[in-house]
């Protein structure tokens, strides 16, 4: 890959100590950062190609902690229904239709509205995660991926067992592929048995990997876990010996505070994800206390059926304000917190200290955000506009693993057309309604 | 003026009914529309101007029931504060450096926000309203506008006595004129003795037009009232006459099932400001019950300093879903009812039956979405991807009273370069602090 240079904006390094580099530059060799400085001390490098940031804002590309890509294809189908109704009567339904070549291209449009609203990074929890991956590889994002299993046949590999065999298989083949990496996630607590979630937790230490699940989401999940299993869920997960550095869960809604402690104690990483949690009335997580607790976290959109969008900007700014509004206090989750979240934080809950900052030999994921507009004037503080007033129309440049996948809101690895045509087409397969 | 058509695309009239038209098409002639309906069936008007909505959605201009437009240039100065600090170190240092050219400035950034952001139509309130005014003329927007008043001098008229001569002088100017309106606009309970609140009545009274003000924002101001008054801030007001038709009150956070049930039978109306009520941390207006007592409701962003922006898109994402968070329930606040807040009920808060809606004879304000976009892909309903999916960004084309003010993004009544280098002019003469 040709050397880049990104230069003519502020660097937000986004490091431990909030680094900021006014005209600043960050040289990309290969997939990773060679020089990230003031322009003027850059060393030459003549031929190189340019990105200009136009007195932007140079920040690094935004982590997703938790979405099903593909559920794109559902955005908008069902909204505003009691959970049971929007659940057994649309959104399951729809998904009985799903295909391979459904996810596919479901997928595809979920990419292409990640790159334009500056993702580089995100953890995909779907079924016919093949495809997922697939999608990944060639539009050159990074992704941890799995196959969602559960104790009922599932549309894309049937019984269970086939289920493993699928998991296993995703996590073997991309073991050394630069930017995916397969993970065990079986749904829910709820969903699955304890043997299921057994050899999950078996699997997961045998190919060494990530083992990620919907855990703590809602009042009666708990009620559920505790009327099954007598153990609220993560007593149950813990007696399942899943409790450790490889579990990552999505949600964390209902957790007490000494759940919160034991989960940072044990290593645990969690996804926040506030905007599926409001819309789907299910309620907030303790952000402050899981902050002070030094639980790893990360921030998530979620799903397309339950938000409706995969823009981290809105749901920086949704975590930043519903946490103050909830615990009355306006100093609740500021500003650079939040957008560590979605960036540090978000990179080691991925596991990969190298990202989600910007440093010489972190990996090359930036993003370029175009501040030279009305809602972004005038700019006193980078990280307030980043949270509260930015969204993801903003990002003017998206670089992932050193390439770049965007510049001037243009898509470089996909035909955009094609993809939202192929979408559409999937989406009516899917739930029997024509597109608009 | 001539005759101006927009067509191909889907007409979210926002009626009563909630008529949809594909492939509709809006004839407007003047200041009003003529024609909205299918476009086979349009009359035909040689040599007309188009607006090409290229398959995306028509609606009508969105409205912001409450702001401080000039506190643009406060945007991001100071936030994750506690109230006391971000006000008294913050926004009223920066505050007492304001002139009439630096609100001038600061309206016409906000002026841009909103035409670039769908907004056609606000109500604001702040300091050398002359100055908002004479932006909103030159511009071509629709508004309600009000000096502020208080106790204190102000930065802009000095004594209180100067207060209401220029609010009068305000209202009296703009008597006749078609998009602009002025209201007396006391600032709160708190910050206004009942002799100055009494006063105030009477004006609105004798020149025939609205009071304006914050009312029950915080549990903090009830209790100042309940100490100071021996009242909740209703029945205090309510004391001093002021409780009828032309009360329009911001805020509502603390009201009690009864008053909010009054505030509806004496015809008064209320601008919700969600975002700005979760980032301050004040709590958070009953929806739910306003919307069954039947109060006349609109929703607004606020100012700058407490929100950071202007994006009605963003603001109805938050108040359909926190209210859907704060009570448990997915079906609280629909996407159409919070999009109806901005639209047509919006225009009812407005005095204007004719506004927020497109219809025959309505005024012809009417915004176009740019649907053709992976973030507004697929589309079933179009309320759900306004309201959960769509941003400011979105916004095609942009007309207000039959002027184009936005056409394919670009603004056609303001200098939009010139505007925001004055902005970052006056905002560093206001803070002492350069944008960045």
């Amino acid at each position: 890959m040709p050397e880049l240079c990104i230069k003519n904006g502020t660097v937000l390094t986004m490091d431990q100590a909030g680094t900021v580099i006014p005209d600043g530059a960050v040289l990309v060799e290969g997939s990773r950062i060679s020089y990230c400085g003031p322009r003027g001390q850059m060393p030459p490098a003549p031929g190189r190609r340019e990105l200009d940031a136009r007195g932007g804002l140079i920040l690094p590309g935004l982590i997703n902690g938790h979405t099903h890509a593909a559920m794109t294809l559902l955005r908008g189908l069902a909204d505003d229904l009691p959970l049971d109704t929007w659940l057994n009567e649309h959104i399951f339904p729809a998904e009985r239709n799903l295909t391979a070549q459904s996810v596919y291209w479901g997928t595809m449009l979920a990419l292409a509205e990640m790159i334009k609203g500056g993702t580089t990074c995100f953890c995909d929890m779907y079924l016919f995660a093949h495809q997922v991956a697939r999608a990944v590889d060639q539009v050159g994002l990074r992704a941890v991926v799995g196959e969602v299993i559960y104790d009922f046949p599932s549309p894309s590999y049937g019984e269970l067992d086939n289920g493993f065999a699928v998991s296993e298989d995703l996590i073997r083949r991309y073991q050394d592929h630069p930017r995916i990496t397969g993970a065990v996630m079986p749904h829910a607590l709820y969903t699955c048995s304890p043997p299921l979630l057994t050899r999950a937790g078996q699997m997961a230490q045998d190919l060494d990997c990530d083992i990620n699940i919907h855990m703590s989401e809602t009042l009666h999940e708990t009620q559920t876990i505790l009327e099954r299993h007598g153990a609220r869920p993560l007593a149950h997960a813990a007696s399942l010996g899943l409790v450790g550095p490889r579990l990552w869960i999505d949600h964390g809604v209902d957790l007490h505070a000494d759940e919160i402690q034991r989960l940072a104690q044990a290593g645990c990483r969690l996804s926040l994800l506030p905007e599926s949690n409001m819309k789907l009335a299910s309620g907030l997580a303790n952000l402050g206390a899981m902050l002070q607790a030094g639980l790893r976290l990360s921030l998530g959109t979620d799903g397309c059926a339950s938000n409706n969008d995969l823009d981290l900007f809105g749901e920086m700014d949704s975590c930043a304000k519903v946490h103050k509004a909830a615990y009355l206090d306006p100093t609740n989750s500021p500003a650079r917190t939040v957008l560590e979240l979605a960036t540090r934080r978000g990179g080691d809950v991925f596991g990969q200290p190298d990202l989600g900052m910007l440093k010489p030999g972190a990996l090359a994921d930036v993003i370029v955000i175009d501040t030279d507009q009305p809602h972004l004037t005038p700019m006193y503080n980078p990280y307030s506009h980043l949270v509260y007033a930015a969204s993801g129309a903003d990002v003017m440049h998206t670089v992932c693993h050193g390439q770049v996948l965007m510049a001037d809101r243009k898509l470089l690895t996909m035909d955009e057309e094609e993809v939202l045509a192929r979408a559409k087409e999937e989406a009516f397969r899917l739930s029997g309604r024509r597109s608009l």
